[in-house]
């Protein structure tokens, strides 16, 4: 079987005792650091317990367009997937100032733009043009599904064989709220009112629209939804597939998965459906203003590090999270113990 | 009269339009990075509007004893104070780890610690060896108040002149929950239990004991608590004092103080009842879990950025929160408006 290619073992827990062991011995009263003491137990049992090193860390950015989008389901139009992946390019946009704010290193990837854009610096692994109106049609072929996956997963690999060992990811594509909202539905087997939300800003006619549009696509497909990869071939976008392409190989590579806002939580999903012990691999990085969000952070019992209302994507929610791990990496390798500081206990 | 002599101008709010015009110009839908468009907003007004430049951020502790530790209303005795102070000065403390992940620099101030420290790092300016038991006498004089007051206004008008414009408030002190917590009540005219919570983890029953305490107290003081200074005076801490003279000294040159937990969010309270408009510069940095906080907030009008169930003190949550000002400023100086990028609004 395809997923059977994925070969993710679960996390290591048998340093756990030691860890918190280690943790609760510094120089504070114990829990007193809350959820960046989970983080760092997280960390030591992926990185490995002796001390944690955030190495090389990187925010992928996947791009690809969505037939959906003609629906009117967004508040811009399918060109600006490619006008907003060159303002990555040039480092105008949010991700960019995140990223040099705070020393990450930055990739994009068209995984499927509608018009091809020529860029040294743009990996090309585009499957197609953009997807199939998915209210209409298929996304895309199973064979285009497994292939997002795979050209995701290779991507992924080649970063974390150069010595980088947490990746953050972030995707642009107008019209992937619904796309998102509508695989969320499919693997959760809920409502689509309980998955569509404003995306980045639309008003209330346009979002009775998009909820219309993703429950007739719902009910159009629900005799092929069978498996994750057939959701993902019916409902999905390309740089869905291959973020949770990539956050297979991550895990497997027992490095950090960084997972950002909305439709990189549905990509996280996607991928832990493929491969349930991938989940032990991911950081929830922020809960996103979109509805649907807290529900979908829920079934993956993701507990975000930040709230801050934001509902951009980028892998902005991301990149802004990674201080937060180099600060638990910090306070575990380095705090004093009450032994070794003379503080009495 | 004393509190005069902080003379505080309400934030510029001449800029305001312009700010916002030049944040939504900015290629991302409007409003989609929530509270990180607030706190920039907040930055330009304070620092200016041309560039946002978070200028060599440090983050100052202050350390003092308070006689209501002798209650038992704490998980430690005092001498934890001056053992966690050298803990800082040697580097081995969370507030260390923090600041070291963050580039953030560091002082350590004894503003009345029991035991004198004699380290080189350490800023000597205590006003007494530890305050009063506050459940039956004051807990300092009058004067002693304006004198903390005073030294705190000092120390951070040496760090501002040396080109810092970002001044984060930390402290340690074994017993202060209990003192900020008597100040709280005193300060909002609300009862004790809204007020006083587990501070670092005391027992239902150390809880018990330190509400009838603060309780106790405030029915003592009724009579003396008829300004900011005379709650200072008989409830409060010297580092707690040293804080809000330093939170005073930050807005009059017009920088940004940093808010940490419970402690620090009493010592703006009390600051803020000297001189009103000192809260047009602070930012709160993160929500402790102390309960109380919450409401300490809420009366001050902020919105903490973190909350990760944290509740050390030491200034661990300002130093959290620098990378996130660090974000703001880098989205606010260098981000691309659409014009400039090319992108369709």
């Amino acid at each position: 079987m395809f997923t059977d290619s994925f070969n993710i073992s679960s996390l290591d827990r048998q340093h756990d005792k030691s860890i918190r062991m280690r943790i609760d011995q510094k120089t504070k009263p114990p829990g007193s650091l809350g959820q960046l003491e989970t983080l760092a137990t997280q960390l030591a049992s992926i990185l490995g317990p002796s001390s944690i090193t955030i190495q090389a860390p990187r925010i992928l950015v996947f791009a690809a367009d969505h037939g959906i989008a003609e629906e009117g389901v967004s508040i811009a139009p399918s060109s600006v997937t490619a006008q907003m992946v060159l303002n990555f390019l040039h480092g105008g946009a949010a991700i960019n100032c995140f990223c040099r704010s705070s020393e990450i290193e930055l990739s994009v990837i068209d995984a499927g733009i509608m018009t091809a854009i020529d860029h040294p610096d743009l990996i090309q692994q585009a499957i197609a043009r953009g997807t199939q109106n998915f209210s209409q049609h298929s996304a895309m072929t199973r064979s285009q599904a497994e292939q997002a996956l795979l050209a995701g997963h290779e991507i992924a690999q080649t970063f974390l064989r150069q010595g980088c060992n947490t990746l953050g990811f972030g995707e642009m594509g107008i019209g992937n709220t619904s796309s998102a909202a509508a695989m969320m539905a499919a693997l959760l087997k809920i409502p689509a009112d309980e998955c569509v939300g404003r995306g980045t800003g639309i008003t209330d006619e346009a979002l009775q629209r998009k909820l219309n549009v993703v429950a007739r696509a719902l009910q159009l497909h629900a005799q092929q939804l069978h498996c994750p990869i057939d959701i993902l071939a019916n409902l999905g976008g390309f740089e869905i597939g291959q973020i949770a392409g990539a956050m297979l190989a991550t895990a497997e590579a027992k490095s950090v998965i960084l997972v950002d806002g909305f439709i990189t939580t549905a990509a996280a999903l996607l991928a832990q459906k493929i491969a349930p012990n991938v989940a032990d691999y991911m950081v929830f990085c922020h809960e996103s203003n979109e509805q649907g969000h807290q529900r979908m952070l829920k079934s993956l019992s993701g507990t975000p590090l930040l709230n801050l209302g934001m509902r951009l994507g980028e892998g902005t929610g991301a990149a802004l999270a990674i201080p937060l791990l180099r600060a638990a990496a910090s306070f575990y390798n380095d705090m004093a113990s009450f032994e070794s500081a003379g503080v009495s206990v």
